[in-house]
C-alpha cells in the first residue's frame, strides 16, 4: 500500500487552497501516494469556482472513510469553518484558529499513524497573529525540530533558525551539531538513504577558526565514531556545491542564512522544506499565503506538488525524488 | 584606441602561462583590447612547446615597443627568469620571487597610465611563501582595496575579507559601508555605469537586527542624500538572487562567506574578481595555479578569458560584459 498523505489547505483566503487542489489535479501525487486534505470544504469549493479547476470534492468524517480515487478529492473538513470568513486575500482570526485546528488534526493523525506524512500549505503570518495564540510562523515549528530545506540536489539543514549573527558562534556547540548530526542520520536512513553521506559545514571563512576546530571537528569525528558517514567542517563556500553536485546527502549549516543564501540563490524549481526530528514525515512549502494573487488562478503549484511527491518518497522510505 | 591590458603570466609552473596563452590564443581580447603579457618568455615558450600550441611570441622591452598584431604575443619579460627554475608542479623562491616583480612592474604600469588594466593570473601560495616576503596570497591584495566578485550577472563586494564570524558584527560600522558605497559608485562609473544600482545585504536574517537598523541602514540613507542609487539592508538570503535577476548591479556584502556562498553555489562560467580602489583596472581570477595539471594542456582558460575581455571593457568604460 502506497503512503497517506495528508495536506493541510493552509490559510482559506491564500493561495493554499488553489495549489492544493492544481497539484492533486496534475494526477501525480495519487500515483505515488493516497492523497487527502484536511481543511474547509467550503474554502475548496469558493477556491475551485473562482479559478476554474475541473475537480470533483468529497467530504469525508475520518481517514478511514477516504477513497483515493481518481479525479474525486477526498477532504477531511473536521470543523467547518464559516464561509462567510473566507475572503480572498483578507486576514482573518477565524481563518487563522482553523488553521491551527487543522495543524493539530494532522500531528495527531501523524503520530498516531493513521497518516503517513503531512504537509502544511501556506499560512499567513497576519492571519495566526489575530487568533492571539502565536506571535511568528516560526512558532509552528514543532519542539525539537530543524527544517531541512530540499531545493534540487541542494538539501541544507542549519543547527538553528533565526539567531542575530553576534550570537551564532556560541550556538556553535559541539552538542549542538551531534545532536543534529545523529537525528539527522536516522532521519535520512528511514526516508530510505541506506548510508547517507552527510557535510558539516564549518562557521568560519575556508572553516579555518576556533569554533572550526574547538567545537565542529570534534562533533565529526565522534559522530563518525558512531558510524555516521559525516565530513567537516567544510569551508562554507564550497560545501553547497559539493551538494549540488551529488558529493553529499545533505549539508549540516551552522547559521540560517547560511544555508539560505545557497537555496535561495542557486533556484530549483520546486523546492520544500522538512521537518527532522519528528516520528512522522512533516513538510511545508517555501512560499507564503500571497494573498494578493489569491483566488485568480494565477498561483504556481509546482512547490506544492514538489512536496507531495517528496512527502510520498520519504513516507515509502523511497529516497528523495 | 582600444584600452592596453596587460596580463601577468602568473606562477610559471603553474597552469596560469597556459590559460593566457590559450585565452590570447582565441583572437578575442585583441578584438577589445591591445594586450601584452608579463613575465617569463622562457615559461611560455616552454608551455607553448609542452601544451602544443600554435602561437608566435615576441619578447618587448617595454610597453611602447608592443605591436599588438593578431598571431603574435608581445611578452614584457624584465628580469628573465632561470629557465631551470621552471619545473612544472615545483613550487620555487624564484619563481615566487619573479611573480612578486611582475606585478610590480604591472602596478607601476598601471598606475603611471601606461597600461589601462592588468591581470594576475593565478600565482601559488607555496612560492609566494618560499620567498619570505609574504604569509599568505591575501597579502598580494593592494592596500585600500575591496574585491569585487563578477560571476554572470552576480557581483558582490565585502566590506571585509577574511574575518573569524565572531569578529564580523563589530565590522559592520556606518563608516565601513558608506566608504565602500562611495568608492563602489565612484568606480563602477568610471565602468562605465551612468547610474549604479547598489544593493546592500544585511547582517542578520531577514535583515532584521541591531546592526541592520544602527548601521546598515544609517549608512544607505547617508549615500541615498549623496546621491548614490543605494538600497539596502535588503534580506541576505534574497539580495543574491535580485541581483542575478538584474534588479541590482552590485551587491555590498558584510562578510567573505555572505557573498562567496552566493557565488560559488550559482557558478558561471568565466568568473573574474576586481580590485576596487584603485585608480587603474586590475582583476585576478578565482582558480589557482593548479600544479597538478600544469603543463598538460587540459587547463580551462575560460576564467581568464573573461577576465581579459571584462578588464578590455571595464578599461573602456564600456560597463560589465
Amino acid at each position: 500500500m502506497s503512503p497517506i498523505v495528508a495536506t493541510v489547505i493552509g490559510d482559506p483566503c491564500g493561495v493554499g487552497p488553489e495549489v492544493v487542489l492544481k497539484a492533486l489535479a496534475s494526477g501525480q501525487p495519487l500515483a505515488m501516494s493516497r492523497p487527502l486534505l484536511i481543511g474547509s470544504l467550503a474554502a475548496l469549493e469558493k477556491t475551485r469556482a473562482a479559478c476554474g479547476l475541473d475537480i470533483t470534492l468529497r467530504a469525508v468524517s475520518d481517514v478511514a472513510a477516504a477513497r483515493f480515487e481518481a479525479g474525486v478529492i477526498d477532504v477531511l473538513d473536521d470543523i467547518r469553518l464559516d464561509p462567510a470568513e473566507i475572503v480572498f486575500g483578507r486576514a482573518s482570526a477565524a481563518c487563522g484558529e482553523a488553521v491551527l485546528h487543522w495543524l493539530q488534526t494532522a500531528e495527531r493523525l501523524g503520530r498516531t499513524g493513521a497518516v503517513h506524512a503531512s504537509i502544511m500549505a501556506p499560512v499567513d503570518s497576519t492571519a495566526i497573529r489575530l487568533t492571539g495564540k502565536l506571535k511568528e510562523l516560526d512558532d509552528l515549528q514543532p519542539a525539537g525540530t530543524w527544517l531541512l530545506r530540499v531545493s534540487g540536489a541542494l538539501r541544507v539543514v542549519p543547527i538553528a533558525e533565526h539567531v542575530l549573527m553576534r550570537d551564532v558562534p556560541a550556538t556553535v556547540t559541539q552538542d549542538h551539531v551531534l545532536t543534529l548530526l545523529r537525528v539527522l542520520n536516522d532521519t535520512l536512513k528511514r526516508f530510505g538513504l541506506a548510508q547517507p553521506r552527510i557535510a558539516v559545514a564549518g562557521l568560519n571563512p575556508h572553516a579555518m577558526g576556533p569554533e572550526d576546530r574547538e567545537q565542529i571537528a570534534p562533533a565529526v569525528e565522534h559522530a563518525r565514531a558512531e558510524g555516521i558517514v559525516a565530513t567537516g567542517p567544510v569551508s562554507p563556500d564550497a560545501v553547497f556545491r559539493q551538494c549540488l553536485e551529488g558529493r553529499h546527502d545533505a549539508v549540516v549549516s551552522m547559521y540560517h542564512d547560511q544555508g539560505q543564501i545557497a537555496v535561495k540563490t542557486a533556484v530549483f524549481e520546486g523546492a520544500c522544506s522538512v521537518y527532522i526530528g519528528l516520528p512522522y514525515v512533516h513538510l511545508s512549502i517555501p512560499h507564503g499565503s500571497a494573498y494578493d494573487i489569491a483566488g485568480k488562478g494565477v498561483a504556481q503549484h509546482k512547490s506544492m506538488l514538489a512536496a507531495m511527491l517528496t512527502a510520498a518518497a520519504l513516507a515509502g522510505g523511497r529516497g528523495f525524488l
